[in-house]
């Protein structure tokens, strides 16, 4: 009996030109992120669910598979019928980033790790969004993340090194834009917004993207605030950049002299990247403390990579505060920025075969060229040859030749 | 508030020399696969639920964490409740292996695929196993697969890929066993032996190694089994070897034809490997129907690679049966194996800076480094240097440097 075939919903299965394709992408980001001085770790791709249900992972949460306890039995089933809380059957959870991950494994690991810890993450991570286009039940994401250095010199360290990942996918021409979530506390209270409603308005001051000065304002005075100066301030603030913070007249009396002194030892240490200073930039993420950053390509409509800083996070585990930021490219992301031709592949021979050929003289002759191609495949000619030949040629394989009874090999032929 | 900081019972944080280590050796199996023409594939970590509990995992089936449906609500609780079947609220689940999931993943992309499709899988499986030494509940498998050959060719080229991927990472030595499901068939109906007892007989065989002849047939007979002449018949099988297939005398009436051909022809043409005929190799899968064969290494005591033909399995997904043949490499086990000092790691240098450096200066001497050594580091200069050093050394950093304030580097050390 045929029963389901397809991938779990918003879920893929990868092929082998497009797994190879992914290969590369990740062999080339690891390779740059390795060189910068990151160091590989890998966690389980499972946690404990009290440590994902934390509050550390802000709406991720709420996305999250949890996993059944084991043995579970009536009693429990009753227990949670009773609370009408279904994850009490939960014990284990799918992890939704890999940031809360770290901070467990940094607090687990602490003693054993350098001082200044440079971690390279890279790995899938699960969400029950509603599946669309580009938006996946399973994703990759690379991270990167510097834990111990309160300096800006670890903001560009990660800036300098993600930007020069990107570069060596070919992907020349992002810009970064940086801000910090203090300057941002600043803002709201200098525009008179009671704290209970701060994270109401960061939300809609990540909007101005798409609805405008206008349109933030007059969400803003939705929510019973008084907008009056928010427009002319939020104006001036956007066209005006670095030049808030380095500009003639004296910055703002609002804007955080920490954040500030930061900002700028930033700017001045990015080598060559493009670094704007964006005051209304806000970033998802609660956990964020300082510098929050976005990368952005001019192939793509939203930002590629984006991260900041958490000071507080660690401390959650450990019981004492670690500075900490990390930087995460959305590696789906990339690929789809990616030109078809990127990344080419290999080659490789084909050795189309005989049925009546001995096995014995097959695997020899294979072993033997093995030795000088990249890789060596052996094909029972078909009937047809040239579908054989044209689906190898797709998969990357470049060369192919005919194996005759006696194991002697004919010319080696370019395919496609 | 501190919490829970370790990774869920059963499963292993991987620190970077630990990592590194599992890299190379995975890069390794990855390359030589690549070389004998296998085509890397992924599929979701996750599967639909009915699916891993279609009875093709065998005992793994037992061992799946089960994924909690979204969105479950009081009504779904109280069914479950009703039918004592806390499975009712589960809808996705863990993979326990990668053979169901690649079954799955061929009978869904057959028409994009070669017609002999030669497959390489290497990820994580969960099962929830008694934690014991050696034992995880997420480790990772390294699977060869070939579908649509029913020749004993693909069992050649998984044979000989596997000990060639074995010898590339220094574990030369192993031997082959082999063994064919119908012949243990034939065995089991020429003593007598009735079907519905077929399964247990089987486990009783496999611990042959373990309990010798007298043990099995102890066993055999608890059963209630007629055990005249068995221990005559498996001392007689047992110290035979090929020469059961190939000896003076014709081969014993109960050994299936086919598999004698096949296994002959299998013999004949794996170039250079130690291939043993172990007519009481068993094999735990109940899906295996033909071939069936396992590694061992003088430095293990139990298998480290091992598989068989399951021509039945991809026919439960498609609805036609298609041959099919797997290898797995257990590479956790492999590891073990490995010496301490195998897969020695990438060099790299430290860069020793003081604190009132001016970050831009050394982001651009790292940036001008990195160019020329395999990995550079920026580590701020603490009270005392050694401890650093030392750390840097025992994760394979081998040469440091200072940065003076004025970003010009000293003398490039050796370190340790």
């Amino acid at each position: 009996m045929a029963s389901q075939i397809n991938p779990p919903r918003g879920m893929r299965d990868f092929l082998p030109a497009d797994k190879a394709r992914r290969e590369r992408a990740l062999a080339v980001i690891k390779g740059v992120y390795a060189r910068h001085g990151f160091d590989e770790i890998e966690t389980p791709v499972v946690e404990d669910f009290d440590r994902l249900h934390s509050g550390l992972g802000g709406d991720n949460e709420k996305l999250s598979f949890s996993i059944l306890k084991r043995g579970i039995d009536r009693d429990d089933l009753a227990a949670a019928t009773d609370a009408e809380d279904p994850l009490l059957l939960a014990d284990l959870g799918l992890r939704y980033d890999l940031t809360v991950p770290l901070a467990r494994f940094y607090a687990s690991h602490r003693a054993e790790l350098p001082t200044v810890f440079r971690a390279l993450q890279t790995g899938s991570v699960w969400r029950a969004e509603r599946p669309q286009k580009g938006r996946y039940r399973q994703f990759v994401q690379c991270d990167i993340d510097i834990i111990g250095d309160a300096t800006a010199l670890a903001e560009v360290e990660l800036i300098t090194a993600t930007t020069a990942a990107l570069d060596a996918l070919g992907l020349e021409g992002a810009s970064v834009r940086v801000n910090d979530r203090r300057i941002l506390a600043g803002l709201l209270a200098s525009w008179g917004i009671p704290q209970h409603l701060g994270e109401r308005a960061l939300i809609t001051i990540d909007k101005l993207d798409k609805v405008g000065v206008d349109g933030v304002v007059a969400e803003l005075g939705g929510f019973g605030i008084d907008t009056d100066g928010i427009a002319d301030s939020l104006n001036s603030i956007v066209s005006a950049g670095w030049h808030l913070l380095d500009g003639v007249a004296p910055p703002p009396a609002w804007l955080d002299r920490e954040a500030y002194t930061h900002l700028l030892a930033l700017r001045d240490a990015v080598p060559s990247a493009e670094v704007v200073f964006d005051p209304t930039l806000v970033r998802g993420m609660g956990y964020y403390t300082g510098t929050i950053f976005e990368i952005a390509h001019p192939g793509s409509g939203s930002s590629v990579a984006g991260g900041g800083r958490y000071d507080g996070m660690i401390g959650r585990f450990l019981g004492t505060d670690v500075p900490a930021v990390g930087f995460s490219i959305g590696f789906e992301r990339i690929l789809e920025l990616l030109p078809a031709d990127a990344l080419a592949g290999h080659g490789g021979l084909v050795l189309v075969y005989d049925p009546d050929t001995d096995p014995a003289l097959l695997v020899a002759t294979k072993t033997r060229l093995a030795a000088e191609h990249d890789r060596v495949r052996l094909e029972r000619r078909p009937r047809n040859l040239k579908p054989l030949l044209e689906t190898a040629a797709a998969s990357g394989w470049t060369h192919f030749a005919t194996v005759a009874a006696d194991g002697s090999v004919g010319d080696i032929r370019t395919l496609g």
